[in-house]
């Protein structure tokens, strides 16, 4: 039976489907102006001796992004959307990332460097690169894809066929399959994909192989891209031959290394082709993509799920092409990529017939309904070649002002738009925003990220043999157990806390209403707080900040108190202001003071307009994904304007400071305001302390602090500790309303990987 | 104005019923008869360099049990059982605790071991004692009961009196009246509580001071008790007094130290009495009272509330005994300890108007209802001394054949009592059993254990400076917090163990139902599980032991797991029987099989009677205090039975096993087998990487194995591990059902203090 026999009898269509996906891109950092830039590779990029996420290619201009493997194409090319908001927001103010396959804005051909990377190897492989192709014919970019079919469905249907004794034999001969079928069709990606229809009159140096003016589909998949000299020839007849003839080039003389052979696609697995006989081909590097300049990552993910189905075709046909389909193939590519973007192809009806089949194959293996419409998509841009990327950059183009402009333009917008949400990665903001804070550096500086559970906010992170587990951005292997276990109860981390010699408020805590009041007499002219014993929301809190001076006041508090809880507590009032330190090892990096939601008059505008021109910072937002949220104008905050006798439409006089709650949540509008350097050194190490005698590495410290000036002491006058918080909220010290920003996540990546650089 | 006047006025009658209570209680080791035994200090007590709750008085034989200090005299009681509960199942199987003051059964005096302690002061000084007082005198038994005040009371108190001006001073002349006023005063707790009314004639050595069969109330308290030669006296006139002459005796070699002084009163707080009056007098030390024998701690809670009252009216009385009040009170000690127990007292009516004036004072201080009845019984008493402790003992002694034949068989009876739930301890069974075992291996090796939240079986363990939490008896600083979050999150753990190379069956997750559905091709013919994500309970659970054959069920199965959760997973299905595997840092301490709830036939019982006689052991309880539970007859089981064929009534046939439930849950009445032995090696270290993997120093690890007794092999045919568990139970390792107890919590403890011995 064939392959496509077997998938259809025995209802494997579910796992043929299956796989895993990588993708690779590379882009010129470019100026303002899309001229490429000669400066080095960003130091805040980290090291390239491990990145694996984000290196250089040829040039040491030239950014290659890459994405690890995933199961769901959608994940990697989640993965690519974050690495480049990563790059975007990391790169130097004036530099962008070019959008466009064929560079323009070359710098001379000396000026150009290559990647300087810490391998002499590399660099030598580089440097043969350029005696034997030129610096500039380097230059070019596109994206790599790679693909795995599901090991499940080769195990799977290995058993069902009789052509293959050999479980290896027989997944390199599907994998050798897609290959020749691939290379055979070809030509029907470069008419819907293409995208590199001119270059600037440097490239060639003068020996422009097209006309002025002249566009065609695809320069870097033509003859005159970034191809081997004509004669150097593989033999794709079998596995065995093809890895014959490559090691023959090289042995030859003819290619510097194996990796020199530009097959737009290549057999991967091993780190050398022979290797592939014995261990099996593990999956297939696909090169033929320019990049898509409408798409900001370089390939829509349509368009990538569109590749994922051509090549499940190319194992799905009768068919197996082999040298000689092969050589055709090639010929059909080259005459495709010179035709015109906007003229209808030679292979027109080969391309139709071809998508037809590919429509049937998805019926066959129940396909979503969302697949088989791409590409009945695609199949009907044979008969309108202006939809095609080709046709659409096509028209662009003579629009832009030029190539370079073209590429410009849309470099500057992609470089805004990964700046509209800065503190956010687009493609994973169902995360929290302090793991996706953590994800941003994990990527930046090329620590291994492995998403254990999104909803749960889990990371696996590594760094080369060392791994670390990481939930919610700062929860880690450095806390103990028993840490949050203390945090978490409010009498024991009093108890823990003043047996190791801290200021808390003494508490008494009752279980019983009438022995709460039968005790009146203990609190009778102090100032306390009387709450409930687990809540955390402010419920149920009674404050009797000048002291409780009668009992049937206490008595209407305990009830209150009972509300809420099974057990309450009567505690000391602490004069002062609450800061919120932030301890991590044996330092407070940040310390914080929140304000309750408010608005400055400025004489002219009303508290409602004050209120919008508040909101319209963007770190406010109404969902929880915002550092900060917008000031409502709700019934809580109305009542609070009228305490101060003011409406909506009053307009405060200059400096008036309005208050629009009384609680200083930042979750209800409240400002946070960096207070780290402001703050007495004293109180910082005092909350180091506290962290410590909890066992905690991550901590956040409540403190009350009547004089942040003013250098701690022994006594609850000067300072007392209302409670701690094992999983303390990050994002206010990242992007505070006020005050410098403290890149906490950071921290937490020191903290786990102190062999980091 | 007076004390009594002052807290009348600010209403501190609450703050002057608060303090601080401790209790020590000492007792002879006996055997069955009552016998004093020469048996050295049992080693199961640990180390007596240290042990802060079980020492030896003088003799090597006399036990003295200490509890803390409590702000609750509830707790210190609590303690005082609990620490009983741990020496009586501690001591050697024939070895019993005397309950009576007065020894019996004494060895011939040179059998008697003086303690032996290491520090070669503590020996030399009971050395001094022996040469001046004898050895069988040393040989009597009390207990001491320590009270402070609250220091917020006499913090309180002191800017409103106007005698002193120093705090200090002030602190001591309120201790130095509660010792004069007691001294003065004393009588009447020897009347009430006293319980020495004889002893064996050997005691005195042939010079009996009491007549044959004469009954007093209190010879330990009298002047034929452990009291110092006459001519010993000390001034009370003041604490300066009080020093001076207590000085002078031991210049004088009157004394071979200040603690050679028996006074009924210590001052406490320093280490010599001098220093007392510059850092004032912390607490005081009443040594009056002799072992009450119808308490099996030698005390009941209410004698010790009453005391602590009587306490409290030497302070609020207007006078203050000069060293004339303190003769006189010795005096009156005297008569009334040598006078008949069953004789009206010759200072009846000082003693009923000193209780009025309790009961006045109970009133102007609003003490309870409880505490006002307790005084009012006591003052009963002065018209019917049959009800007096002493009263009592006289009755109960001529019905118990002799004073050694009423201790030993109440010693029988209080040591049996220990034993009825001997998997707890009573005073503590609010808390888990898990925490209670915990609490018993600390106390019996001494280490300092401080409660900080029953309720959440919260633990501060202290050994010298070293100081260690514990939650639930397995929570400590020994885990990184992330482990528990890693195995909080099944689908985290699962990728977690695959990741390290674990044999974790393979599953797919789904979030519709739909999608999991179209998904069935993938499970076709194979042995899974669906269940929800989240859930541990069994519910929405469906098994397809023999592979999934056609689409409805799994549909349906489907259906029932999204009942239960928003995901579900798809698994495959392991064959083999699940055991738990108890990790303990580098080692696996034991194994488990739970069997559910069965009896086996014997031929002759129906099988309600077998399920009676399986609930009959005392490991079986209702509630959640029993190690095991008591295996119901309700609807679940009556379902199960009638699946074989079977009613409560039908007789099974010997051997026969009847099944009585489908799941395995000790908390339905499921057997806890231990098979630690049974165990391959092989599997135990299997067990230990997986905790190992996930950061986790105690974890519970669920494996499936097919055979025990064959060695892992890497595959899922041979072992798969299910699941993890951060909280893993304690009890039913340490009592099993059958075979060996696995006593766990000795060795939680041996993993935070390893400098234990």
């Amino acid at each position: 039976m064939t392959l496509q026999q077997i998938i259809r009898e025995y209802q494997l269509g579910l796992l043929f489907q299956q796989g895993s996906f990588g993708l690779e891109k590379e882009g010129q950092r470019v100026d303002e102006q899309g001229n490429i830039v000669t400066t080095p590779h960003p130091k805040a990029f980290g090291s390239r001796r491990f990145h694996p996420y984000i290196q250089t290619d040829f040039a040491e201009s030239q950014l290659e992004l890459i994405t690890p493997p995933n199961a769901k194409l959608e994940d990697s090319y989640r993965w690519l959307s974050a690495i480049h908001e990563v790059v975007l927001r990391s790169l130097p103010e004036d530099e962008y990332l070019f959008p466009l396959s064929m560079p323009a804005g070359l710098p001379p051909e000396a000026a150009i460097k290559v990647a300087q990377l810490d391998n002499p190897d590399d660099v030598a492989y580089r440097e043969h690169l350029v005696a034997v192709y030129g610096k500039t014919k380097q230059m070019v970019s596109g994206i790599h894809y790679n693909f795995q079919l599901s090991s499940e469905f080769i195990r799977s249907i290995f058993p069902l066929q009789t052509d293959f004794a050999d479980p290896i034999a027989f997944q390199n001969a599907i994998y050798m399959k897609l290959a020749t079928n691939f290379l055979r069709y070809q030509w029907v990606l470069v008419y819907l994909l293409a995208a590199s229809p001119t270059v600037e009159w440097q490239y060639f140096g003068g020996n422009a192989p097209l006309a002025a003016g002249q566009l065609v589909r695809s320069l870097r998949s033509s003859q005159y891209g970034y191809v081997n000299k004509p004669h150097i020839q593989v033999n794709h007849n079998s596995l065995a031959d093809y890895v014959e003839s490559l090691e023959r080039l090289v042995a030859e003389g003819e290619l510097i290394a194996e990796k020199e052979y530009y097959s737009n696609v290549r057999l991967r697995g091993a780190a050398r082709v022979r290797t592939l006989l014995e261990k099996g081909v593990q999956y297939a590097e696909f090169r033929l993509f320019d990049l898509n300049p409408f798409s900001p990552y370089g390939i829509e993910l349509t368009d990538a799920k569109f590749v994922h189905l051509f090549l499940l075709l190319m194992l799905w046909l009768d068919e197996t092409a082999d040298q000689h389909g092969v050589d055709l193939g090639k010929a059909c590519l080259n005459q495709v990529a010179l035709e015109h973007p906007l003229a209808e192809t030679a292979f027109k009806a080969e391309g139709e017939a071809l998508l037809t089949q590919l429509l049937a194959m998805l019926n066959d293996i129940h396909a979503s309904e969302q697949d088989q419409q791409l590409v009945r998509e695609k199949l009907a841009q044979f008969a309108d070649p202006s939809q095609t990327i080709g046709g659409r950059m096509a028209n662009a183009l003579t629009q832009a002002g030029g190539y370079q402009a073209f590429g410009a333009n849309l470099a500057r917008q992609y470089k805004a738009q990964a700046f509209e949400r800065f503190y956010a990665l687009s493609a994973f903001d169902n995360m929290e925003l302090s793991t996706q804070a953590l994800l941003f550096d994990a990527i930046q500086q090329g620590i291994n990220v492995d998403i254990l559970d999104e909803n749960d906010q889990f990371l696996a992170l590594k760094f080369g043999d060392h791994l670390e587990y990481v939930k919610n951005g700062n929860m880690t292997s450095h806390d103990q157990y028993i840490s949050p276990l203390i945090m978490e109860n409010k009498v024991v981390t009093k108890k823990v806390l003043a047996k190791a010699g801290f200021n808390v408020p003494n508490s008494v805590e009752f279980t019983r209403a009438d022995e709460a009041i039968a005790h009146y007499g203990l609190f009778e002219g102090k100032a306390v707080v009387i709450k409930p014993k687990s809540t955390n929301y402010g419920l149920g809190i009674t404050i009797f900040q000048q002291g409780v001076s009668n009992r049937q006041d206490f008595a209407k508090a305990v009830e209150i108190a009972f509300r809420e809880d099974k057990e309450i507590m009567v505690e000391d009032y602490l004069v002062g202001t609450e800061y919120r330190f932030f301890v991590l090892g044996d330092q407070t990096l940040a310390v914080l003071l929140r304000v309750p939601a408010n608005v400055i008059g400025d004489g002219v505008h009303s508290v409602r307009e004050l209120v919008a021109l508040k909101n319209a910072d963007p770190l406010r937002g109404d969902g929880s994904r915002s550092p900060l949220k917008k000031i409502a104008l709700g019934e809580i905050e109305l009542l609070q304007l009228k305490e101060q006798g003011l409406t909506p439409d009053s307009v405060p006089r200059k400096e008036q400071w309005v208050q629009l709650r009384a609680n200083s949540n930042i979750s209800t509008g409240g400002d946070s305001i960096d207070m780290t350097d402001e703050m007495h050194e004293s109180y910082k190490q005092l909350a180091v302390g506290i962290a410590n005698a909890m066992g905690a590495k991550v901590c956040g410290v409540d403190l009350i602090i009547p004089n942040l000036k003013q250098a701690a002491e022994p006594s609850l006058n000067s300072w007392g500790v209302i409670e701690a918080n094992f999983n303390p909220m990050m994002m206010m010290h990242i992007f505070p309303y006020q005050g410098k920003s403290r890149q906490l996540t950071r921290d937490v990546i020191k903290m786990l990987f102190p062999e980091l650089r």
